[in-house]
């Protein structure tokens, strides 16, 4: 819930270009807060024209960061973790709990996240360039290694890593991005997957609130 | 320290081809155990046949696994995490101080190593293919991109958030293959905190502890 009198506080762009709206790394931060029921206050920056300071918070301008009072934090994943710290519904308190959730989000953003930012190069960034229609086929390969085992995994779990959980955040936002480049159609259990984690109503809350201030900062054409 | 009757466990590799040897992923992991003093046993595994077992454990097959009495983690990050929860000579008590090394450790993990993982394919593991060549200025440009405001941040610190922490093991890996690829002399200040790093005893423990197992298990020629 966006309250502009809460001291948790994220930073996200006020507007961005229509292939990115919905995609930017604050809808993270959102949607655990939703989880959590976590009120929150919005930070609102140019994306097109970073402001300076902000590069002290974040080194290379990029969203979101997340203050809470005197606390900054900046890289989607640790700021997970500090939200994490704060509600049960996000990071579980028993420590083998914890650290299953702990090792996937790791997971999601070092051993998944990697090759889904390459094939958002090939296959938008940089698909007019020669060398991205030449790297596809092996990076497919790669993503499909990934992708295999946890399709596995996923057949017998609701979950990744036990009940809902920042891990989740992290694994299905990836999987989207992924989805977005390539098929998921090989992975009915990770497509089912997907489907009922955005079908949670806090996803839900959390994207409205990314796409909320894109309509009104609109560029003029 | 490695202690064969310690509770801490770390899972490496009994031997990986040169080109890994000093590389392989349980360095960050003893690296951090010898700068806490916590000691460790090891669980040598075949890189060439992985236990089939082990995939239950880590989904793609990949080391490390660290154990821990009842607890199991995998990804560096999060073994990191988990061992920084031991030690405060690895992660900071205080908040805000915290807030900063796990900043500072996703940084490294999600912001700069998806470049050295891409970086390792078209200098080495794909060099041979035709994309690899093209693909790599622009590689060059984004990582340059990332290492820039980094170099800058480390003109005037010694290490990456306050004093040496876990953040710094990881950014210090990630730095050290992405020197393995391309030069780091346009990097005065970042050569400078590599060298310092891999300066410190724990470091060169570590180093030794990965490579012993290496020469008693290589394979026949």
């Amino acid at each position: 819930m966006i309250d502009p009198a809460a001291e948790l506080e994220i930073t996200a762009f006020e507007w961005v270009p229509k292939f990115a709206q919905g995609y930017v790394r604050d809808l993270r931060l959102r949607w655990a807060c939703e989880e959590a029921k976590l009120p929150y206050s919005e930070r609102l920056i140019s994306a097109v024209k970073r402001p300076e300071w902000y590069f002290a918070e974040q080194p290379w301008g990029q969203v979101p960061v997340l203050r809470d009072g005197e606390i900054t934090v900046f890289e989607s994943g640790a700021c997970l973790m500090h939200l994490g710290e704060k509600s049960e519904a996000l990071l579980p308190r028993d420590p083998a709990a914890r650290a299953r959730v702990v090792s996937w989000l790791f997971a999601a953003l070092n051993s998944l996240e990697p090759m889904a930012f390459e094939m958002a190069r090939v296959a938008f960034f940089s698909a007019g360039e020669e060398w991205a229609p030449l790297r596809r086929p092996s990076l497919e390969k790669q993503i499909a290694g990934r992708l295999a085992p946890v399709e596995r995994y996923m057949e017998a779990s609701d979950w990744i890593a036990g009940d809902f959980s920042i891990a989740d955040i992290a694994m299905v936002t990836v999987l989207r991005d992924i989805a977005s480049n390539i098929s998921l159609d090989p992975y009915p259990a990770l497509s089912a997957y997907l489907e009922r984690a955005v079908a949670r109503p806090a996803f839900a809350q959390a994207m409205a609130d990314q796409l909320a201030p894109f309509a009104s900062n609109s560029p003029p054409e």
